[in-house]
């Protein structure tokens, strides 16, 4: 393996040493960023000319933006992957001993790639063809599939660590079996959906998917630079980065005023992006907790989702042309046609405060609607929605922050090492 | 490796060895033949929905046609591959000897998948996006990048065994090195176009994919049973099959009179799915065998796609409303605009007598366009749209049945084995 062929770098008087693929990726990492730059633009007649675009609702003049760049984005990332793959190998190559060639990690880097890849088209194909909701569940579990036979063939550990706290009682490890390979499953199907449902105002989406690899790319680095499992985590950051540069490109278009919209193509992309990186770099449950937002949010949209309270068709703010404020949308019910279910939310949410809702004489209940984007209207009051947007990153960098603090003072509470 | 595992089976009072994963391939592809049977007609809606459609233009109605259902074919084709992958490694895993599972082996598959998928990728946005004609030669060189990349770690062999008649001058073999990635990506290119430019008659593209497929289904089962290089054969056979089911369905509802349009999403992904298979199989000369009718519509083509004789934007035959039938269309110009080239060209083909023209008083002539479709209708006179298909598509088989013969008896002439 040369993957750690490295070169000794003096800086701040201080040495470091610099892994040659990390150098290299980062050099095509920037290049996707100035093709995503060059490209987007160029590309935006050529998307309106195909149908693809779509009314931004939270503007006066009510503009049509080009939609789905994703898929641009997506396979700014590919082909850069493509690129760069060999070099992590080129050491393997050139000594012409075939008997040594690190197949096992090789076919991580094109599983990863097979599962992205299967993502992009099956995102690009729900955003020209809009498929069905229930669609969104399963495609991503389909693309997983790859990532989970080189996950099976590669490592096959279904064992979890268990915390202190359990561990007189059950021991200090589990082997959950065929259960860990669904929850990989729903990791996958989780992180896609996760992002697709918190979005909704110009570049929320590529905003917390740039803070959530930007925690990754931290995470790895902490991780390399204190020797644990380097060549995992270098796995992870050397799919990571190309993702970060195409990424940013895109946010450049994509916030706020938007020129170009992203589409589901980019949360599936992304989602599975995060998904890929913690499963075979053995960290997703580190890679879930930079998702504290995005699972808040869903435990949050959880009675609409699941239709216990009504949930209209969209769910994002309510733009009001007079002030250029975004205000909270809402949605009407009658509390007695709830199901059970239902009618606990209704109380529980209310009476925590986590909704806002006013009941007319003859007995109809108006609320807010369940997600943190309307909940934090709730507490702002009418917003312009670039400071929205500034409003829900910050609490997404805030949240990271909190992540890092779990995953390294408070975990030694809970687990060994 | 478990790949030789197999059933023995009794039939006709031989007794045969079936693999066990080639049953299992067959189940899958049967069943990969039957959800296309079932889903195409469900999506034509929403294919028209997303303004995914073209006007057949050699009907008297000229009916709107959805388009681009090459990304069904395709997507049922990837998923049924995902399904079978774990298949020919079941033996490996269950003997939990993590040393002996055959990564490299497993890695052809998943690379071959993801050039696959980039491909529909591809050719999916190149439909709705309608790319500039130069993408159509870049796209699919980038898409079998994964693939070259695993040629090279597996085999890494860039020696070609030359024909006997050479030998005594530069020896029995000679090794072409980079020359032979070049090869090989080029490959991926001409499979790609080739298909691509022999199309525009109901049913055509779906139809001369089933005869190749067809044809390299025998060849590998020939193979296999004569005992040469199984694994390689096997490998080419459990991607052709699921292959052939999923485009067997598509078929049903693209001959004439086609229901659906396949796009260029399904010529990219033939195309790819052949160059996949002869390069990881080993026998990209006998795929190019299949390839007769295509090679030669390329090579009649050439004085038009390299623009020496002008070439209209469609040179698919022309529809007469009345007679309902097909004639040749035409192109025009001086003699005396074209350059040297162009008017080598003319005046070969002219005197070969490959092309019908006339001279009007005003220098100005006027021929067919250069494909082989109008070809075939400057012999018959005008004729039926599923008349034109039938014959090209008898040509084609002549064609394979041609290539069975260069291929067997008259090798051995020009190769030692």
């Amino acid at each position: 393996m040369t993957l750690f062929k490295s070169f000794e770098v003096h800086l701040f008087g201080g040495s470091f040493h610099l892994p040659l693929p990390l150098i290299v990726n980062v050099i095509i990492s920037t290049g996707a960023y100035f093709v995503g730059l060059n490209l987007i633009p160029k590309m935006k007649a050529m998307f309106l000319a195909a149908n693809l675009s779509g009314t931004d609702m939270n503007k006066v003049s009510k503009p049509k933006i080009p939609e789905a760049f994703g898929v641009v984005t997506g396979c700014i990332f590919l082909i850069s992957l493509f690129l760069f793959i060999p070099v992590p190998f080129v050491g393997n190559f050139s000594n012409g001993d075939k008997e040594e060639f690190p197949h096992h990690k090789f076919v991580e880097f094109i599983a990863a790639m097979l599962s992205i890849c299967c993502m992009i088209l099956l995102g690009f194909a729900d955003d020209v063809l809009n498929l069905r909701w229930r669609d969104k569940l399963y495609l991503p579990t389909i693309a997983s599939l790859p990532l989970l036979m080189v996950y099976y063939t590669n490592f096959n550990s279904t064992t979890i660590i268990l915390p202190k706290i359990v561990q007189p009682f059950v021991g200090t490890s589990i082997d959950i079996g065929f259960l860990y390979y669904v929850y990989m499953g729903m990791l996958a199907v989780f992180c896609t959906n996760a992002i697709n449902i918190l979005a909704g105002i110009n570049g929320l989406e590529v905003c917390q998917s740039l803070v959530i690899a930007g925690s990754i790319i931290v995470f790895n680095l902490v991780e390399i630079l204190s020797g644990h499992c380097r060549e995992a985590y270098e796995f992870s950051l050397y799919i990571m980065l190309p993702y970060a540069g195409a990424t940013l490109a895109l946010w450049k278009y994509n916030r706020y005023p938007s020129q170009v919209f992203v589409g589901d193509t980019f949360n599936y992309l992304s989602g599975m992006t995060f998904a890929v990186v913690g499963i075979l770099g053995h960290f997703s449950k580190t890679v879930l907790l930079f998702f504290i937002p995005q699972i808040i949010n869903f435990i949050y949209s959880v009675p609409q989702l699941f239709r216990f309270i009504p949930c209209p068709r969209h769910r994002l703010p309510k733009h009001d042309p007079k002030s250029d404020l975004l205000n909270y949308s809402k949605t009407q019910f009658r509390v007695s046609e709830l199901n059970i279910l239902g009618k606990l939310c209704y109380m529980v949410f209310k009476h925590a405060r986590l909704i806002r809702c006013e009941e007319s004489e003859d007995g109809v209940v108006t609320c807010n609607n369940f997600t943190i984007i309307n909940f934090a209207i709730l507490l702002t009051g009418p917003i312009r929605e670039d400071r929205l947007n500034r409003l829900l990153i910050v609490f997404q960098l805030i949240c990271s922050v909190f992540a890092f603090t779990i995953r390294y003072p408070l975990a030694h509470y809970f687990y060994e090492y």
